[in-house]
C-alpha cells in the first residue's frame, strides 16, 4: 500500500469488480436488464467496470450527472429522480445526445416537457412502502390519466419505476425478503391492470437485489450501493463485511490513552456524519486496518464514536491502543459509502490508482 | 432575487457582515485578540469581509485550508487541529511563508517538529469538558513538561487552546454563560499556575462568544459558525433567526398532497446529514422562503422531515401546500451551515455574487 497523508478513500477494485460480477450474474440469469446506478461511485473509471461486465445502460440522479456520464461514452441513462423543470434547458439540450429515461409523477409536469428537444422514455414513479416520491401503487385512476398524458405526448410512456427504499430500515435478509414480496406483488399487479401499455417494471434497491435469487415480473434491476456496499448493509444483512470494498484511510493525530479513544483527521466532511443507530448508540464507522493488498481487518471493538467537521473520535480496547501510534493510519468502514464518496476527492484503488469524479 | 435551476446556498452578505461587525466590536471592547475560524465558510471572498473589520490573524482546521488562506493574503495563521505529523512537510512549506501556530498535546509529537523550515508558535491544546482532543487541564505535570520540551526546542511555547465544544450541548444562553464561566476559571487557573511562561489565552466556540459579554483572563477568541450562524444556534440561544445567513434554495420537483409533503431536490449531499433532534424528532432544516432582498421568513410548522441522497421530504401545512408549485424554490435553513458549506460549490450572496470556495 501506498502511504497516505491525509483522509483518503480506497476502493478495494477486486472486491468492487466481484460486487458487479456477482450482480451482472444474477440479472442475466433472470433475464432482466442491469442497469446500475451510478451515484454511488459518479466516476468515469469505475464505469468502466460495469462496462467490462456487459453493462450498456444506467442509471443516475441528476442532470449533472448524467452530463458527465454521457460525455464519457453512456449512451443509455435513467434519471431516477422526478424531473426537476427548472432545468428542462439542460434537459432538452442531453434528450439530443442520449436515449434519456425520465421519471414523472404529475400530469402538470408533463405539459413542461412538450419543449424538450428529443422524445424521451417516461417511467411513472410509484412510491409504494416508501413514501418519498412517486404516485401511490392503488392509486389506479390517477396512473392511468398520467399514462394517456404521455400517450398523447411525443414522449414513450416506459413503465413503472419504483425504488423500495424502506428495505433499508429492514435488520436481516429474512426482512429484505419480505419487503420484495410486497414489491413483486404490487408491481405485477400493476402490470396487469395496465396489460394493455405493455409497461417495463423497474425496480432497484440494493438489499433486495442482494438478497432475492428469483425475480418475477420484473424487467430491469437498477441497484447502486452494491458496488462498494458500506457498514449499514452489513447490518441490513445485504452482505458480509468482505463484501464491502470502500474505506476511508485516517491518520491518527492524538491517542487518549486514559480514555481508550483515538483522534483522527477525518471527519463529517469527510465520512458525512450519517449515523448507524442500534440501542439507542449512535456508530459513524467500523474501525481497522488495510492489510497490504487492501483488504479490511475490523479492530475488536472498536469505532467511530463521535465526528466533528474534522476530527473523529475511535472508541477502542486498551490492547489495540498501546499498538498504535500517532502518524498511523486506520482504515474506517463507512455508515454509508454513497454519502463518503460524495464526500470525498481523494479516491485511489487499493493499487494506486487514482479514481477520478464528477466535480460538484 | 436571480432564479437559481438547482440547490444554491445563499450567504446573505449583509446580515454575515453584521454579524463579523458585531463579533469584531465586542472582541475590540474587551481588548481581545479576534482571530475567527474560517472552515465555516472557506471562502477567500468571506475573508474580504473579516479584513474590512480590522481582522488580520485567522484560524483554520487543515493545512489545504491554511494554503488556500495563505495564498490569498492572509500571514497569520492558527491552525487549530492536532498536528498530523504526515503532513509534516508541507507544514514546513507552509511555515516558511506565514507566521504558523499550531496546536500539540504530546511530547512525542514535538520531536518530529524538529525538521520544520522554520520557527513556530505552539499552543497547548486543552480539552476541559469536550472530551475529544487536547491535554485535560489538571494534568498539569504533563503540560508543564510539554512546556520545557517546547521551550528546548527552536519553537515558541505560545500558550493554551480550548474549544469549549460542550456548549453546543446547551439549550439556553444561561446554560452556554455557565460553559464559559467554567471555562474561564479553568483557563485562569492554568494560567497563574503556568504564569512564569506568560501563557496566552484562547477560547473560541460559537456559543459562548456570542453570548457572554465580558471576558476575563482571555486573551482571544478564534469563533467560525457565528458568520452564518444556523438553526441549532437559533435553538441553543446563540442567535435569532433574523441572525442566520446562510440558506440553500431548493426546487420543489413533487407535491405530495395527501400527506402535506413537499419533494424537494436538496438532500444529505446539500445540506450533509446532520440532524436537530428534539423529543425524540429528527429535524434536517427549518423551510420557508427568501424574500426579494433574500431575507428568510419560515412557513408555519414546516421542517424536513427526511433526507436521502439528492431528496428531502419537506413536511409542511395544508394552508402553505395550496400555494405551492413544482418549479417553486424553497429555502431551507440548515442545521449546521459548516457542513452544508462543505457540502456545496454553488454559493452565491443574497446579491447574486458568486462565492468561491476551497475545493477538496
Amino acid at each position: 500500500m501506498q502511504k497516505y497523508t491525509i483522509p483518503t478513500l480506497i476502493i478495494n477494485e477486486s472486491i468492487a469488480r466481484a460486487n458487479i460480477k456477482r450482480m451482472a450474474t444474477k440479472a442475466r440469469n433472470n433475464g432482466l436488464s442491469f442497469e446500475p446506478h451510478f451515484k454511488t461511485h459518479q466516476s468515469k473509471e469505475v464505469g468502466e467496470w460495469y462496462r467490462d461486465e456487459g453493462v450498456e445502460a444506467i442509471t443516475v440522479s441528476s442532470i449533472s450527472m448524467a452530463r458527465y456520464f454521457a460525455v464519457n461514452g453512456w449512451d443509455k441513462i435513467t434519471i431516477a429522480f422526478p424531473v426537476n423543470i427548472l432545468e428542462i434547458n439542460e434537459l432538452s439540450n442531453l434528450s439530443r445526445s442520449v436515449t434519456l429515461t425520465i421519471l414523472v409523477q404529475d400530469r402538470e409536469v408533463l405539459t413542461e416537457l412538450t419543449t424538450l428537444g428529443n422524445t424521451v422514455n417516461i417511467f411513472i414513479e410509484i412510491g409504494a412502502g416508501y413514501h418519498r416520491s412517486g404516485v401511490m401503487h392503488d392509486e389506479l385512476d390517477r396512473i392511468g390519466e398520467i399514462i394517456s398524458s404521455i400517450s398523447n405526448s411525443k414522449h414513450y410512456f416506459k413503465g413503472f419505476y419504483c425504488h423500495a427504499g424502506h428495505s433499508y430500515k429492514a435488520r436481516s435478509s429474512k426482512s429484505i425478503k419480505v419487503v420484495y414480496e410486497e414489491l413483486e406483488s404490487i408491481m405485477s399487479t400493476l402490470k396487469s391492470h395496465f396489460i394493455q401499455h405493455k409497461p417495463h417494471i423497474a425496480v432497484g434497491d440494493t438489499p433486495t437485489c442482494s438478497v432475492v435469487d428469483s425475480f418475477k415480473g420484473i424487467d430491469s434491476i437498477h441497484p447502486g450501493n452494491f458496488v462498494y456496499y458500506d457498514y449499514t448493509q452489513t447490518q441490513i444483512g445485504s452482505c458480509n463485511i468482505s463484501q464491502v470494498a470502500a474505506y476511508l484511510l485516517c491518520p491518527i493525530v492524538a491517542i487518549q490513552k486514559d480514555r481508550n479513544e483515538l483522534i483522527m483527521y477525518g471527519g463529517g466532511v469527510h465520512l458525512s456524519k450519517e449515523a448507524f443507530e442500534s440501542n439507542g448508540q449512535k456508530h459513524f464507522g467500523l474501525v481497522g486496518q488495510l492489510d497490504e493488498n487492501g483488504n479490511f481487518e475490523a479492530f475488536k471493538e472498536s469505532y467511530v464514536k463521535s465526528i466533528s467537521q474534522e476530527h473523529g473520535i475511535v472508541s477502542t480496547t486498551p490492547d489495540a491502543i498501546v499498538t498504535l501510534r500517532v502518524g498511523d493510519l486506520v482504515a474506517i468502514l463507512p455508515i454509508h459509502s454513497c454519502m463518503t464518496v460524495d464526500c470525498m476527492q481523494h479516491i485511489f484503488t487499493e493499487k494506486g490508482k487514482l479514481l477520478s469524479k464528477l466535480t460538484k
